[in-house]
């Protein structure tokens, strides 16, 4: 299994009148790793979309243990954890720059059509990029 | 089980490139809908923080069925779902006007002291206020 | 010179460690009214972008007088102040339950052809709905 | 004047229903900027804020030329423009890997006290260490 390490930082914006990053933007950041997963396997999320498929979201959760302060750095560790025909799931670690785990998460994918949003089998060639990510 | 309505209307800002609401908005609803609940109760959560103490959220979960579109109604129906000394629970069903469920959710908390951010037992005189509404 | 009026909350999101709502959100608050005032024109912005025009934001400028805090009532007074055959400006007020100021805005906008995105004149049909919206 | 680039890259839900990055996260992006540049000065905003001073948004402004799109790069290129006792303003550029200016804006700020929320004149010592960055 392949992780992929992105990075990025807590803005002023994500955080909430706790003084921590407010749990919604967790969300935001499993989004980063997935781009960069994506552009990892040679298709960028951007030319999977020109392709004609999108990889809808119908399923996702994370548990929060330590929250992340305004500009921590947040280690965005993203790996595929499951691969159906028409769906696909990915994991989620978020941890700080000693590698302290903050949270844990998943999303879960359908491909669908990207015209008539119908759910389709995936893109053939497209998973043959991510085949060396898949568990 | 008491089930409170909340009403918001999908943002341009809340769309995507897709052209639905992005998906972690409906996190930022179902807060909204925790906001209501608390205000239902006699205690806002406004008040709730100043009487001392934080409800984190430890654990997030949504499953999408139907997209929400640009300036649709979204109608969050809020209930509380399990109760500890410590922790609490919330449910949530993002339906249209129509009532078709577009998505539902819950969210885990936790009570922590606000000052020493350490848990604590719930605010007993909160929790008198939520009995109505707990299952 | 009508001025619609459009009403929210400030979310938990919504918030900074500064404990007040965070700036960036203004300017979304400006976007409620516009889609509001839109609404009441008779053409939906929905319809409008349906009909194939776009309505891209080209400049916006806020000052900013008192904070709003989590959970306030914020009131947003929008109405047009400019119009000209390929361009639009919007004027916005946000103020609060009593009526004081807390923040004034614009945005200026430019008509685009949705397909081409090229600067085009205003649809006429909706300009006549505008009609009793201007300055 | 010293100019500080920052880089970050436009996340999905940063677009909207256009197919564009939305105009409001410029705003955000601008706050990237501005904690990257008070870093180099070697106060962090972070450690502003714990020695006892807020730096509050009064006043924002952006032009919009062209678009970003999902998963471009954004460079941020953010100076000092004028600085008074009482107040600073920054100044941004948001550049594409070319060099091509896509956006231009502005922020003006004051200083407060964070406890008395009253303005207050700059921190004296974290006014020495701007020096280099000031016009």
């Amino acid at each position: 299994m392949k992780v992929i390490e992105s990075r990025t930082r807590v803005r002023y914006k994500e955080t909430d009148q706790m003084g921590i990053a407010h749990h919604s933007n967790y969300v935001v950041w499993f989004e980063i790793g997935r781009t960069d997963l994506c552009r990892e396997t040679g298709f960028s999320y951007r030319d999977i979309e020109k392709r004609g498929s999108l990889l809808v979201v119908v399923e996702i959760g994370c548990r929060y243990r330590t929250p992340f302060l305004y500009d921590d750095e947040v280690v965005i560790r993203t790996s595929v954890r499951e691969v159906a025909s028409r769906s696909m799931t990915f994991h989620y670690e978020l941890v700080d720059s000693s590698g302290e785990i903050h949270a844990t998460g998943f999303s879960k994918h359908l491909w669908l059509d990207r015209e008539t949003r119908k759910p389709v089998k995936a893109d053939a060639e497209v998973m043959r990029a991510f085949a060396p990510f898949l568990p």
